[in-house]
């Protein structure tokens, strides 16, 4: 398969008609949506999909359908993280046998675990999981940041690649150095402000959220930072600082970047807006405000 | 049943074979232990009881064994505590059927939800849990603080107590004061060194850990403090005080409490002492200071 | 002198007429208000006294004139924190030419110190003060938490006791346990809420901001601590939930305490409300709210 | 002058022989060494330059001394960041006095000013200062980020640029952006890891701590990235990154990276390795670890 990881993977909204009820429509259309931009993959079930939140007999319901809207078209990475390790290992079996290609894994996020808490956890997933794994750093929601250590402990039983969340680009060029030997460990970052810089530095590519609405605008900039095209991507990058400056602040949400994702597809008519608990959708005005964000966008859709 | 909570109601540990296997005699002869030390209720599936490491399957054949050997003698809480709503609501329904008193909820804890969003939070649950509710404040772990208009909300829609884990005894004067008008709403310390002080000052009683351990010791203080007996009440907290110096801090781990716990459990013989992942039970001089320790403690067990 | 020191000992408030411009009836009048209420000292240049915030030109004048007016009617401690050694330095050597009892030093606020440089800080401390010294604990503002080995250390070198106002009080139980050998070694809170709390656990007393405005309230307190009346606590500590919750958050900012103890006072006609930059004065509807709430408690001023 | 700020400008660390007592020597020697990479201005007593730790005197000493070394070959900034404004202005004062160029202002740094608050201690600045003045946002020392809303209004008031040492890319570019549409308001990246991103991405230059002690390494590879020469920027930032893994990460200290600098420049016999409190100088090993990896960049110094 997809070995290394390369390109812009947006993490996929999960769409749903209610807290336990999958928008199945609305996956279809949005799996349509983004494969149409020119991505390079599907990362199902992450923070942005509202894994965490979602029950396993509706993951797996999503995971099936999702592969089979995919058909192959790009590889399908499954966020499998869990409290529990048993839970996680349950959306791992599933992807596997729908056809996935690679489980996602942040640390488990109730408990912080330590660094010898994490290398044995990581030991215990690369015996049990029956699919390449990659790692997730997302301390905002699992409050620790993984070590290189425990990276090249994962590297060496199995893990494909590691995902960078943190925001802290010191962090990215750190572990872009540390694996550089490595061509098919794959280095991703997750902040789409710098996207083009972690590329050009060595990053494999980015799992950016802004995809699900505009897939080729990311598409456009990975390719651009391919190609060193600096004017091309300095004029892209001017687009994701509008959107962080309008359409990503609407709600006061520590999530708001999801829910305006979700609100913005579902004016498109892609798929619904509703959000799983504790998360909320946007009404009035604020609703508003996205559509007239969305309009300044686009030739971008 | 137990109207107003009150008094001491340990967090019991999950005796555990393995990472999902239950230690089913461990749990009988830890509830005769701990029930034998005259305490005033369990909470089970809490954080000691390493409740978001847990399988549904094995929490429900704990519940239901726990229900069985408890019989009635005392109220029993279950923390049902999950990031997907949909996975509180089925352990609810199950602690329900096996005769469980009440429900405990932690925010969900990898999105952290501000104030809006918990109190949309509380109403959905609510509405569909089978047990009255008491809501458990743990910022540690689920980055949000509790505000009073959220418990006041809660409490309208019939939450019957709260638990204060933030350790912030400032905090814990300011709910015992808002609800004070209502004594049927309880108010529970979640930090052993001030048990005493939140129970003179209008606490209900306390969720102390270490009751898994020493019942009859957090039995005895809460039995001095309503008395306002306080060379008592100093003369056991110098005991507890001992405790967090001593065998309260062997483990590095951030729940370094509940493996001790667990090991000095293991130690007398009651049920052993593996963890769920992502925690790591204690080995080798680890394990024998914990055993040092507990000769120490030995009057008290 | 003060061996050890014990009481109520407020952390005055400076009287400003302007950024650098001292109000000298307003210390006057403040101080006799003050040792009106039966206080045991005064804590002078504290965060409440916006010591880091004042010249040390300013800083003298207020020396001079605050012993003199206390004429040695109760011991004079006086805050010397600074980011710079020489100047802390400075206003200790200055503190003993004026008759001052005491310095008070939290740790140096802008590098974070380790618990390694907090040592090496303690001892040239140690070497260089002419007067016996206090450690003040202030995470909030000085981002580290004093250790007991750092606190250890001191007391090895002449420190006379410690003031804890990190909030956390089972840091306060751990720090009176680990001090109680030497009843010479003062253990202060600083918290106002578990004021009696602290003093029945076995610390020597409190610097309590709120003693500014309600001197007789706190060393009412204090008094009932001793004499473990818990009736008068519970009653008396309901005025400090009450201020909690109303004088104490009127203004928005950081230090919205100390803002509204000078309001408070520039009402009651005792000083001026000026505040040194950063901080700013509460005007209009404020202010009014400030008359009101001090209306209430009347009784106690 | 220097209008617009731009290119390498090192924070200057300050070369002592004792706590209080200057190492003129040194200070002499380390202008050349820095003005001899090639750097573009010079700036004096910030952070790394341990100015909230040094006595105004000493201060004084230092910057007569530096500017008549310096004999206008490159702009001169100043650092007067202090608890206490009229601190502050004291060396602003002097600073003109003596020639310097421009002054920068962190926030004050004991009580954390909120927005509000920050706004207005900008304004009294701007009207007290007698030199243009730039803002140093750094969040890790000072705990406040600051706003567009507060740069945008110190601009206003005759703000000249801002450096910004959050370490956080997405601030930096927001900020860029903000404020792109007038080139002579200057903003630096104080984050040696990405200085070539940020300029290439529209920063002006950088305040590198790296340059005391390699300036031209920075130099080279601030014109690499105004060339957009990546085969470059990749093969100088791997250095840095090298740096960061070894020479950067000696001390346990926070300011560890500002220790290493002092060790190195004292190992080159350009200044002495004094430290001011409450930092540490390193010692043995620890220095003698510095001296292996100052051979391998041996072609940079």
């Amino acid at each position: 398969m997809m070995n290394p990881l390369k390109g812009i993977i947006p993490p996929m909204i999960t769409p749903l008609k209610s807290n336990d009820e999958l928008d199945r429509d609305g996956v279809e259309k949005l799996i349509e949506h983004i494969i149409g931009g020119g991505v390079h993959g599907l990362f199902l079930l992450g923070t942005n999909g509202e894994g965490p939140s979602l029950s396993n007999r509706l993951k797996k319901e999503f995971l099936k359908l999702s592969c089979e809207v995919v058909k192959g078209r790009v590889p399908v990475l499954v966020g499998i993280t869990d409290s529990a390790f048993s839970g996680a290992m349950e959306i791992a079996e599933y992807s596997k046998s729908v056809g996935a290609d690679s489980v996602v894994v942040a640390p488990p996020f109730y408990f912080p675990a330590n660094e010898t808490e994490m290398i044995n956890y990581v030991e215990k997933l690369a015996a049990a999981t029956p699919l390449p794994f990659v790692l997730y750093n997302m301390p905002m929601h699992t409050k620790i940041n993984l070590t290189i250590p425990t990276i090249r402990r994962a590297k060496e039983l199995g893990c494909i690649g590691v995902k960078d969340s943190s925001g802290d680009m010191a962090n990215l060029y750190m572990w872009i150095d540390a694996f550089k030997e490595d061509q098919n460990f794959a280095v991703f970052a997750g902040t789409e402000l710098y996207l083009p810089d972690a590329v050009m530095g060595g990053a494999h590519g980015a799992v950016a959220g802004g995809a699900n609405v505009f897939p080729k605008l990311f598409v456009d900039l990975y390719e651009a930072a391919l190609k060193q095209d600096l004017p091309t991507i300095n004029k892209l990058r001017d687009k994701i600082i509008w959107l962080c400056n309008t359409m990503y602040v609407v709600s006061p949400s520590a999530a708001r970047i999801t829910i305006s994702f979700k609100t913005a597809l579902s004016l498109l008519g892609i798929c619904s807006d509703e959000m799983a608990l504790p998360l909320m959708k946007l009404e009035g005005a604020d609703k508003e405000q996205i559509a007239t964000y969305l309009k300044e966008m686009k030739e971008f859709i």
